[in-house]
């Protein structure tokens, strides 16, 4: 099973730290295959720069269809989840949806913990109709780039934060990129699950195409078919074509 | 005081058509602008159509970033709203939350009324927090050409749906470029006030410009700053990186 | 364009420093006609008053039907809303619900901004259906009195929560008429837009009234007619028998 | 014991068939002392008639203050219940309100059936926080007229749409004094109980004045002190003054 | 009238402090017995021990069926409260629900105050659909044996918690039975109703009893009938077979 | 792998129907084990029957602790599921459970079918907190008696149903033992997926088990402990003592 790690801004970097992540979760059997747009924002962390990532994505996504049987979405605001997962054949999970459903899971009420603003993931939680499952969004006081240059100070942050969050949270999504890998790191300290969007969606995909479900046929996910464009890409524009 | 008409597709035609209602709906002392994508799909129906227009709407609004004082969003689906709204100096509206948000000032509930598929304006409201207010979503049993072949037909649909909504709606909204003035022909046999977004959305911009109230300068919807990217046009790529 | 500002306690003094703020906001065409009940509290802080003054509102409305254009309720608690917007043949806003209406023009979530108890606007938020919009409701604890005996000192307390607020909220609204005028004051300060209610409400009732909407011949906020009462003021009880 | 039961409007014959009914449930040692407002609607079935009988409602309890151990608000809107409830240092119920915590207590979801229009009764559960226990709001086709002339025509109605009802609800509020005493008359052909707010008002407050509980001396229902106001009812102005 | 206070764990001594609360509160003619189960936990303080109560609880509910006329679920968690009224031929209240009911009848928003852990609460209150009016659960930190050891300082602590709550709630449900009777105590120093939901439950009672409600015949609420099962005790097979 | 289906009746031969289901959705290397209450209702549709078989399926589970990697709760009302969850070390899915979120996976909003009643199921749904994903519950007019009659009568109603559904819903969740296998059956006919819930539980457990998490060491879902209780089997009393 080739499962795609499509990350929605330009920096390759972000990308093979998240197939990485997604090669230690994957199954044996599983490939994982790391795809990064052409254009768009370095790294997202903006309502417009989310928004232009959206057809950046998608255009690297029509490159893939039918070359691959799932898509994670490695972009923890999963940009443009809805358009993807009408745009691709196969099954496709946004990174925090992915989190956020596996908590649902293994507990009552999640929480997700990330570096800085919480307003994103707040709209997030309550796009995907979650609201009544999430107990808090809380943000640790510091930047991605605060994360490199002391990874330990950064990580007793988000360990401090987590263990308050649990007195109400029966799991904990660490959403962001700055954090990915730190659910291993900090487990054994924390008494409830850490999740990994990255992981756990690659988990629920092998399951999703295990069990072998049609693309709808109807509705808004069903493929787009006979629509008209100019200036998209040619194997974006072919997809919306259809036939 | 120059208000800038922003279709999210690339037909112009539809463009003007927008254009028409919002001057008719204008003071006279407002310049109404009227703004095209360069790119993108012909006309927006589908999820995936409907992410590419952000970043196409969003190339175009940067083009006209200073140059107008305010902008309607003259696409039902209300695309890009939020982006566009922090990436520019000035209010943006779109015009089916400024039918929502005018039909709140009249009454308690209001409805939604458009051709064909109704999910997607359910979805809308849902993002917009006012699905309280919504009484129903309704969706008369044609398309938009249908509505060019037989307008009176389609008219005379259009019309019973709403007297029929009449009785739970203290208001109502017209949505879809499709019925686009309709509000006007059948207002005298509709028992509540019928609402068109354009002509709202002009109206409560001259009010919000009026206001005279600042940029946001801290949150989400601060403009954005010191953003890298690729690809980008100039005139959104200077936005991005701002100063 | 004649717009009344329609206090709903007896006290002329606060009708007329809200009409002032009215005046500012108008436009040049737009006369601003100030209303004080005859009868009633001559402050609304408690349950009772504001059910008391809901009466004294209407009687006065009353006298005021068809020689205005527009109403501005002139009194925070939005009282009557509903009532007197069945009652008037023009378009009627609440101070609040324009507020409130309005931060959802400019941005996500709005925050609400008083002196003292919280429970009413939380309240109110509801009643207008926006609590998914509304961060939050903060009351500095000060009184009116303490705003007038030391009206920096309580500036200052309220650019500190607002501040505060900004955090989570993309837009304040100002509620009491012990804030009226504070916007402007404080507004360079603080990073997001400060909203009055009496402006707020004067912009977008000129562009109620330039789309030219019609009164509702339907549902509960059709005029009444018909129907008969004792000890009403003539007026009132002229416009219950309709006609 | 003595338990006000509160008309809010002027036809003192409705009084009267509410105190009838409150008789027939109160317990042997319960006394119903009917009240009825000297000024406001005859009936209430407007917005606007509502607002005004708030104060007329007042009026005629604060002369019942102190003299009474319990109040129902027999006016199937629960007109000024919170103001009511503020005001009087005893406990007050609405009879909906009444009917709609006791059908609580006997099931999970319970509807509400009454004639005419049900917009204003999905308002009240909505105020009352008790829509998620609400399963529907149904109005039989007929006026409080057509009781009067066809009982019998219009007891079939209702039994037949109750009858329906309980395939959803597992219990029935009847509302509106046009079909008081007729669950009594229905309940052997309805499978699900059948409840009169009036009735139920009277057994919850007979409970609840055993309770013994105190007047809250902090928050909103807190009795109003020290509140200035002119042209009301000296009994009125007394209570906002307290001491 | 005979009232069951049913015990869900096997301390009798619990069973009879409940039934100790509901003498005091009960109606002169009402009898007060009490039950306790013969097998399952000695106190329920997880989700298991819930869950197993739910059948010892219903077992010996059966023994009583037809022997009284109204049960109180004499358990915080009310503990299989909904089979329990599918169950019993008579009215059913649990100790919390009815707590919660009764400060709806009482205030605007209410609070519920515990020992310990909080979630289990906030679940119960989403469960009989009341958290619109419920303003906050907290939870002292103290144990059930911290309150036998040291009575006077829980009450403290419990007291300074409550006159915090009602700063915000305008009454307050003690939950759980190592708080029993501290309303009596600590009411004079609390400046809103603190409620017993053993209290309530049995005034409410009292109330149901006398308006004389029919079992519902269809619906989840109608008793079962002709059930097959093996294993349980000879009663309460007997109550499902039905008939 | 071994996965443990646990039915929550003692109806042995729909337990090995639905390990049937689950053995063809399992991967390879995953066993099956069926498992059975010996004692407890014949089959669950009332209130009562599943508040009895949580004890059965918690006291079979017992057995079963520490002898499989994951439990699918067999049953679609998924009895004791938060109970179940708390008690074993190992992750548990419930059926209707793993439908819905296999649905939030699939699409935007999900429907449920099933035979009879519905409302067992829109409280599942709340419960679970997906209230806002789902578009729909609907119930087809037949029993479980009537499918095993006329299985090609019935499955012709389902699929009517479903294409009406698909309408409204991206995906569909069929509900009830008697509807086990009938996705694959009528897959074809129908726009869009269909989920068996006992197959998307296996297949999401098998990503669960692979995700490696740990048990909660805190908060409502840690393993009881140093509980004490009677007459429970022995080693259901010897999980809640611990240790």
């Amino acid at each position: 099973m080739r499962i795609l790690i499509a990350n929605a801004n330009t920096t390759a970097a972000i990308t093979d730290a998240c197939a990485t992540v997604a090669r230690q979760a994957a199954a044996p059997t599983t490939i994982i295959i790391a795809g990064t747009p052409t254009f768009g924002p370095a790294v997202i962390s903006t309502r417009v720069e989310n928004a232009i990532a959206s057809h950046a994505l998608l255009s690297m996504l029509a490159e893939h269809a039918g070359r691959v049987e799932a898509v994670v979405l490695a972009v923890s605001h999963d940009t443009a989840l809805e358009a993807a997962r009408q745009l691709m054949p196969c099954p496709v999970l946004g990174m925090t949806e992915a989190g956020c459903l596996t908590a649902c899971m293994v507990g009552g009420r999640f929480g997700i913990l990330t570096l800085g603003q919480v307003a994103a993931y707040e709209d997030l939680v309550a796009r995907h109709g979650l609201s009544a499952r999430c107990a808090t969004v809380r943000g640790v006081a510091a930047t991605p780039l605060d994360a490199l240059r002391d990874p330990d100070g950064v990580a007793a942050m988000v360990l401090a934060e987590a263990r308050t969050m649990a007195e109400r949270c029966d799991a904990i999504v660490l959403a962001g990129a700055a954090l990915a890998g730190m659910d291993r790191h900090l487990q054994d300290d924390c008494p409830v699950p850490l999740l990994d969007g990255i992981a756990c969606a690659v988990k629920m995909l092998e399951g999703l195409v295990g069990l072998g479900l049609p693309k709808p046929r109807a509705g808004s996910y069903a493929a787009p078919s006979g629509r008209a464009s100019m200036g998209l890409s040619p194997a974006l524009d072919a997809m919306l074509r259809g036939g």
